[in-house]
């Protein structure tokens, strides 16, 4: 069945159930003009909203499912949750979908929300539902809360400090290289470009432990590092042999011939966290949490990021992986 | 300018300033991977979303400008707030952007936006811009506050409840088919539908005076009145000739031979209220607020709407203006 047989309220009908995970703090969920709930108190809220557009951001069949829209359009949103150091507590979402849309295709596309969702105790609360000439476009806006005072921002650098990043980088371009080559194998690849995970537990542990600033990686290392510096006003340095990089990139981008490092310093999408903290907080951080590495450190200097290899140090420029740009 | 040489950086500097009307509350605003913000002890929190698509919500140069885009992307949204009861507190925002609009073009939009969140001492705490193929989408997500508890459903509505709407209905609808025939004058029309206001004033005065079931009136009367009988489980019977109509739409549908009640009942747009509470409680309302009338009663029977019309009472079917089903 077509989306235009079926009517908004057809379609409200098919998706309103379980749509609360953590349903405590919901005075008035899905089904008024507006939803309802409480937060708590000692907290701040944190809100992101975060878009995809069809056939930019996502090709179906090429790159995905929908049941991977989906997830990919909350994990977005919760990435940059887990970037203040929140925990996610609700988020609303509207579509803008094609009439010729397949029922079923919409109803993967609302189970991937919902098991996303379920993963991370966030409740769906609120939606809007439009119609749009050409493709599909899925905006998701999360909220989240954080302890009063202790968001970690950008730009809270200080000289002296280690950078760091969460496991491995670059996956996800190279896993939407695959795709797009139609390959066979390299799952690890593919994976973390279909189902990314926020790094909710991270954050947390990162706003435990001081770290003083923070960035998801969305749009490439390269690109979010020079946020750090710019908005913190230090010079950073990279060391390119430290920063970590899975085996089944290094093989694909061997096989293939490409630079391993547009993956690993300008691919989107990873979802991984880089921060910088002092050297003490890093080493009792990592007994906690053995999944990040140093890759770097904050000095005194010019504004900007540098990157090092053997021993010889270039700019590394904000190049990032912007659908912005990319048109 | 195009939008496409700009770039998405140039674009966030040319509108980043000026985007907080009541700072008080934010602790982080646009510019890091999310928004922080307080919330007010005693308070709930109310969360809506709401997307506009060109050429299916709005026809540039024929159902207004750029300009007012910006406007009623947030009015949508402060008036599911005002639904509620609530007051507004602040928007995130999401813009799908052709890279062939006019920087010009774009500027309206957030001059648009600007306008009638200082108007409403809403803050703008953040948002993201991506590319699309087509046409303009643009989503506002908005939150408000509510004293706990006290939030206005839709579900509330009592036998024996008045029945009752502010200012006039269709006009709306009425200015959008003045705009669409390029007919002079008629500006009271028009200007309710390029700049509708959300009843921030009347939803809070409607929590004060213990309304019991409130919705707005964006999808036409016909609609809203059966989604409070529908959720509240009871027959509404209303009065034709007691629903408020403006001299203008009268001339106007008169003019044009055009039947007045499909504008006044299923118009969209109006962003007036729906309401019922008690006879006693009404007439207190009215001694403070004017622009409200009784149009009809909530009484024991089978659930659902009948309007009466020299004595005979037809069935209201919800059938309102729904962008959804028109494609």
């Amino acid at each position: 069945m077509k989306i235009s047989e079926l009517g908004e309220f057809g379609f409200i009908d098919a998706i309103k159930e379980g749509t609360l995970f953590n349903p405590e703090s919901v005075v008035i969920g899905i089904g008024d003009d507006g939803a309802v709930y409480k937060t708590t108190v000692g907290m701040e809220q944190i809100a992101v909203i975060d878009t995809m557009v069809e056939n930019s951001h996502f090709i179906i069949q090429r790159t995905g499912d929908w049941y991977d829209v989906g997830i990919k359009a909350v994990v977005s949103n919760l990435s940059d949750i887990a970037a203040m150091g929140g925990i996610p507590t609700h988020i609303v979402l509207s579509t803008a979908i094609a009439g010729n849309m397949e029922v079923d295709d919409l109803i993967s596309l609302y189970k991937g929300i919902k098991d996303i969702c379920r993963k991370y105790s966030v409740n769906i609360i609120g939606g809007d539902t439009v119609m749009s000439k050409e493709g599909l476009v899925i905006t998701v806006a999360a909220f989240g809360e954080i302890e009063a005072g202790r968001a970690i921002p950008r730009g809270g650098a200080r000289i002296g400090d280690i950078v760091a990043v969460s496991h491995t980088l670059g996956d996800s371009a190279g896993g939407l290289d695959v795709l797009l080559a139609g390959e066979k194998g390299y799952e690890k690849l593919k994976k973390a470009h279909r189902f990314p995970e926020p790094q909710i537990e991270l954050g947390r542990l990162l706003v435990e432990h001081n770290c003083h600033s923070l960035n998801d990686i969305s749009d490439g290392l390269a690109s979010e590092i020079n946020e750090i510096a710019s908005a913190s006003k230090v010079e950073i340095v990279l060391d390119r042999e430290a920063i970590p990089i899975s085996d089944e990139l290094k093989i694909w981008s061997e096989k293939t011939a490409q630079d391993i490092w547009k993956f690993v310093l300008n691919g989107g999408e990873d979802y991984e966290l880089v921060f910088t903290m002092s050297p003490e907080d890093f080493a009792v951080l990592q007994k906690t949490y053995i999944h990040v590495t140093a890759i770097g450190s904050v000095r005194q200097g010019p504004v900007g990021v540098k990157i090092s290899h053997k021993g010889i140090e270039n700019k590394l420029l904000p190049l990032g992986f912007h659908h912005f740009s990319e048109e």
